[in-house]
C-alpha cells in the first residue's frame, strides 16, 4: 500500500539525499510491531481497534487495520473526517464529545461512517439524546476511570454510571458500551505493574459493563486499552476490544518501560550537524523543538534520553549520546551525564537519526513520512500525514 | 493588512463559533508590542530585524516589518522561501549553514532575495566561498557565542574568528559582519540581570566586529537580539540591528522574566470544557499537548503555569487556573497548588482562553491565526500560518 505514493523519488534516493530535518519511517519494524501485538491479542481471542491519532496517514493505517473498513480510534474529528475520506467505516471518536461538535459527528454519520462517541456525564448524553431525535441514533460509549488518569466515571459510582446510560438509551442515542484507557500504565515500572494495570483495566470496563446489564441496558461492547496493557494484558475475559496507537512506531518511553527494545523503534528524525563545538564536547544539530517536539517523557524514567538518543544511519545509537538540550531549530548533542564514551567525530554537514522519546508528538511535527523498507535502503515512499482539528 | 484575508467569516462571527481548539490572536495587543519595541529601538538608533519564526504569517510580518521588503530573520529556508515569495527581499537566515543547503540559498538569491547566512566554522565558510565562486557572493555573518548558549565561537576566540573571517572573504564570499543571540536571557532573574546580558551581548558583538577590522576585514554589520535583551538593552552603540520575535505576540515566559505583563499576550488558545470531576476539582478541556504545544518553560520560573494560563473570553485570568496536565488532545485544568480560589463553574461546553507558556511553540501547532482586533470583538480575519522546513 506504502508503494502506490511515490512523490519526487528515483529508485535510488537514499536517506541522504532528503532535505533536514524530516521523518525517517522503517517499514519493517512497522511491520513487525503490528505482527507482534495483533498476535498477542490474538491468542487472547480479543480484535485490535488501532488508535490512528499516532499515524495520521491512511498509508500507514492501512497496515494495521484488519481491512480497508477499520476499526479505528481517533483523537480528532479531523481525523475521522480524514480517514472516512480514505474509505475506513467503523470510527470511534476517542475524547468525550462537546455538544458542539456533534454537526461534525452527524454529517460523519449521514455520509455512511458508523462514528461512536465518548461522554461520561448526563449533561453529554442528553446533548447527544437530543441530537439523535432526528432520526439517527448516535452510537456512545461511556467512559470509565479505571486509573484516575484523566476523564471518565470511576467505577465504583454506580448510580452515576446507570445514570448515564438511561440518559444515553432512554434519551434515543444507541448505548454500545464501556471504554477506558489505563493512561496511567505509562507511569509503570516493570512486569508485574504492567501486568496488574491491564488487569485493572479489564476489571473496571467488566465491572461497568455488568453494572449496566444489571440495569436492564444494553452494553455489547467493552473496549480498554493503551500500548503498555494491551502487551501485559494476560486475560482478557469479557472485553470485546482493545485499542492501542503508539505500538504501531514504538518510542523511547515504551522502550524505558519495557515494552519495546529500543531496535524496535520505527520512527526516527533525521538530521544535520551544523556546528562543532569540541571545546564543549558538543555538537549542533538542525533539528530542533520544532523537529523533535518538547516532550520530555523519559525525563522521570531510569534513563533519561534527553531529547533524544542519537544513531548512525543505519539505525545503531551511539554510545551514550543524545539530544541534551533544544532550541526552535537548534540541537545540542552531547554525551550523557557521567559517560566515558567519547563524542563521535561528525564533520559539518554529517546526517544523524534520532530515535523519539513519544512518536505521537515528534511525528505531529511534520507532514509527511520517508518510508524506507528496511535500515540502509533507499526511500521507497512518501506518505503524508495530516494535523488540525 | 489583515483585514485582507477573509475566509468563511460573516460580520458576526464570535470566537465561539469557532471549532475548538484553535489560536485566537489579539490585533491590538499585537500592534500595541510592536509599537513598543520600535520605540525602544528608535531611542537608541538601532533598526529592528523582526524574527519571523514566531508568527511564519505574512499578514503578521506585514505589521511587524517597517516595510513590504523587510528586514526580515528566519529560522528555516522554507520560512525563507515563503516570505520571499510574498516579496520580502532582505532574509537572514539565522541557523549555521549546512552545506547540503546551499543550492536552496543560492536559489533563492537568484530569484532577486538578498538572502544572507550564519556560519562559525572554516569548514562551513570553505562550502559557501565554494558556492560563491559560480559568481554570487553570498553573504555571510559569524555567528558569536556570547553567552555559552549553544552555537557560535568564542568572543575571545581572536584567532578561530580571523581564520573564519578570511576563509569567507578571501574566498570569494561576502563577509557582511557579526552576529550573536544571547538566549541564556531567558533565564535571567531581575532587571539588573536582563540589562548586564544586554550588554554582554553588545559588547561581545562589538568587540568581535573590532578584531575582524583590524585584521583589515570588513565588518559593516553588528547585529544582536533575543526579545529580553532587546527590550533591556539601555546602550547599543556598535550595533547595527537587533533581532526579536516573540516581542510580537509575547507569553508567559516573557512575562515571568518580567519583559511583559500578563495582558500583553497578544495569543490564546481557545478550548472546550469536555468533561468535568468535581470529585477532583478539575476540568477536562479539548487542548492537549498537541494544542498547547509540550512546552513548560515556565517549569523553572518563579510561578509555574503548567501548561498554560486559563482566562475568560474576555482574556482576564480566573484565579490560579492552569492547565495542569496534558495528553495529547486532552488538557487537565485545576487550580493551582496551595490555591486558596475556588474552581469556576464552567458547564460542558463552555469556551475558555488559554496563554501560552512559549507562542512560538504553541503557534507551530496550528496552521492559522483567529485574528480579533480587541478582546470580545468578532473575528475580523484568519491568518493562514506555514510550517515545515
Amino acid at each position: 500500500m506504502l508503494d502506490t505514493l511515490t512523490r519526487n523519488l528515483s529508485q535510488t534516493t537514499s536517506i541522504e539525499d532528503l532535505e533536514t530535518p524530516c521523518l525517517v519511517l522503517n517499514r519493517s519494524k512497522v511491520e513487525r510491531n503490528i505482527a507482534r501485538l495483533n498476535g498477542h491479542l490474538w491468542a487472547l481471542g480479543v480484535a485490535l481497534r488501532p488508535h490512528l491519532k499516532t499515524c495520521k496517514s491512511i498509508e500507514v493505517a492501512r497496515l494495521a487495520m484488519p481491512g480497508a473498513y477499520g476499526p479505528a480510534a481517533v483523537s480528532t474529528l479531523k481525523e475521522a473526517e480524514q480517514f472516512a475520506a480514505a474509505g475506513v467505516r467503523d470510527i470511534l471518536y476517542a475524547v468525550g464529545i462537546a455538544p458542539q461538535k456533534l454537526p461534525r459527528v452527524q454529517a460523519l454519520r449521514s455520509a455512511g461512517t458508523d462514528l461512536s462517541i465518548i461522554l461520561d456525564s448526563v449533561e453529554q448524553a442528553e446533548a447527544v439524546a437530543a441530537a439523535s431525535a432526528g432520526g439517527d441514533p448516535i452510537p456512545v460509549l461511556i467512559e470509565i476511570d479505571s486509573d484516575g488518569h484523566r476523564a471518565g466515571i470511576r467505577p465504583e459510582d454506580r448510580e452515576m454510571l446507570t445514570a448515564v446510560g438511561r440518559a444515553v438509551h432512554e434519551g434515543g442515542a444507541e448505548l454500545r458500551g464501556v471504554l477506558t484507557h489505563a493512561g496511567e500504565s505509562y507511569h509503570c515500572k516493570g512486569i508485574a505493574a504492567l501486568e496488574a494495570m491491564a488487569e485493572q483495566e479489564r476489571a473496571a470496563a467488566v465491572s461497568c459493563a455488568a453494572t449496566l446489564r444489571d440495569a436492564g441496558l444494553p452494553c455489547p461492547v467493552v473496549s480498554v486499552g493503551s500500548t503498555p496493557t494491551a502487551h501485559f494484558a494476560r486475560d482478557l475475559t469479557g472485553v470485546t476490544e482493545v485499542r492501542a496507537g503508539v505500538y504501531i512506531f514504538f518510542d523511547l518511553v515504551m522502550a524505558g518501560i519495557g515494552v519495546c527494545k529500543i531496535e524496535d523503534i520505527a520512527l526516527a528524525v533525521l538530521a544535520t550537524v551544523v556546528g562543532r563545538r569540541p571545546d564543549r564536547n558538543l555538537l549542533i544539530i538542525d533539528a530542533g523543538w520544532m523537529a523533535l517536539s518538547r516532550d520530555r517523557g523519559t525525563a522521570g524514567q531510569e534513563v533519561d534520553q534527553g531529547y533524544g538518543l542519537v544513531c548512525d544511519l543505519d539505525g545503531i545509537p551511539y554510545p551514550d549520546l543524545v539530544v541534551v538540550d533544544t532550541n526552535q531549530e537548534h540541537g545540542v548533542v552531547s554525551l550523557r551525564a557521567g559517560s566515558s564514551a567519547s563524542l563521535p567525530d561528525l564533520p559539518i554537514g554529517a546526517h544523524i537519526l534520532i530515535l523519539p522519546n513519544h512518536a505521537c508528538a515528534t511525528a505531529s511535527q511534520h507532514d509527511c513520512y520517508h518510508v524506507v523498507d528496511a535500515a540502509g535502503t533507499p526511500v521507497s515512499a512518501i506518505c503524508p500525514r495530516f494535523g488540525g482539528w
